[in-house]
């Protein structure tokens, strides 16, 4: 998994069937020193994530071991909404800092 | 999944069995602010999607989880034409606008 | 997948029980510009390329959905041959020009 | 397979229903040389790693092998702390030393 | 799947008991002119193979197709040791030279 921030969300109305219901959301891709990257994602939402929630998502099969995405023809997922990290035990993120 | 524009499409007659009917699109990948990115790939096309549309695609074995590419040999799928997105609360692309 | 040129074989009497009666090439990935890049795999053949054919290519489990590599530890197959594509309307490759 | 080493861990309390007791590591990926790259992923951890171990961690749907993983949305996870490896002959990392 | 050389080996006595039994080496990757990348990976052996030995590798879910790798938690295996290759006719690389 990497970690990232719920920058946007996407919308369309023309797509497969198996789409129905997904939330569709743009993850910037972050460090682990919490740097933005020039990375990003779209990727279907599992945990009521919103804009500024920093975030886990997996990618590829493990994308579509979720209840909402099983058998779906997606291959990102946000699995958690991430309270904080630390590295070398020193905080590096904290949500409710 | 990432956002690309469909900028032309691919002509194989000898391919494996499985491939038969499929259309092939080659997709331009582009960045979250709607830059394009010199990467590509050619991806089957689930939606009808043309040139110039702005899609969604997916890769690995999630692309294999619409009804046209079920046990198939392909890669890539386009299972979503993007209406719009917004990031940080500010449209980037409007394919009505 | 990803378009590449056939440029050659390669040749391994040692191998996994299951990999027997693949035909292994390599392939050089080129741009959509039919430039070539810096990066290669090599694919099984399920399509009788030869050397100097532009194919098509798929990797990961994709790559295990023909007849012949269903079931095999390869993460790669050529499954067509390209006649030609185009870009924004315009030929950028043509087999048979 | 890579090498990395467990530098963080990160903690998620809104997550997938799937993700219920397992511990996430942020590790760094290290060269084959041992030197840091500037390169990350939060792994499943599946043998009980603690900061600063020497890792080998698989991705993708690979990373669902273990028990502790088995059909929950990771690709990630930590399956054995290394011990040594050598490279040439030469010993690169020592655990033990 | 990609060339490599075969330079060293990893020793771990702390993993998920479905590593047992499984030689971990590590493989420089090559490019198709049969020089070294910055870039290796860990794969299991499944050929017997030894260091500088040159041999292809499958990565991802291809990895556990083989006899000792299957439902494992691996993601690459070297699945034969290369004999020869050629590019454009010329040989690039002849084991018994």
């Amino acid at each position: 998994m990497l970690i990232g921030k719920v920058v946007g969300s996407v919308v369309a109305t023309r797509k497969d069937e198996k789409l129905s219901n997904l939330k569709l959301l743009v993850v910037q891709v972050h460090g682990h020193d919490n740097k933005p990257k020039d990375q990003y994602v779209v990727a279907v939402d599992s945990v009521q994530a919103g804009v500024d929630d920093m975030v886990l998502f997996a990618t590829g099969s493990s994308a579509r071991q979720t209840t909402q995405t099983d058998a779906r023809p997606v291959d990102a997922v946000i699995m958690a909404v991430v309270d904080s990290w630390d590295l070398g035990g020193a905080n590096v993120y904290e949500k409710w800092a």
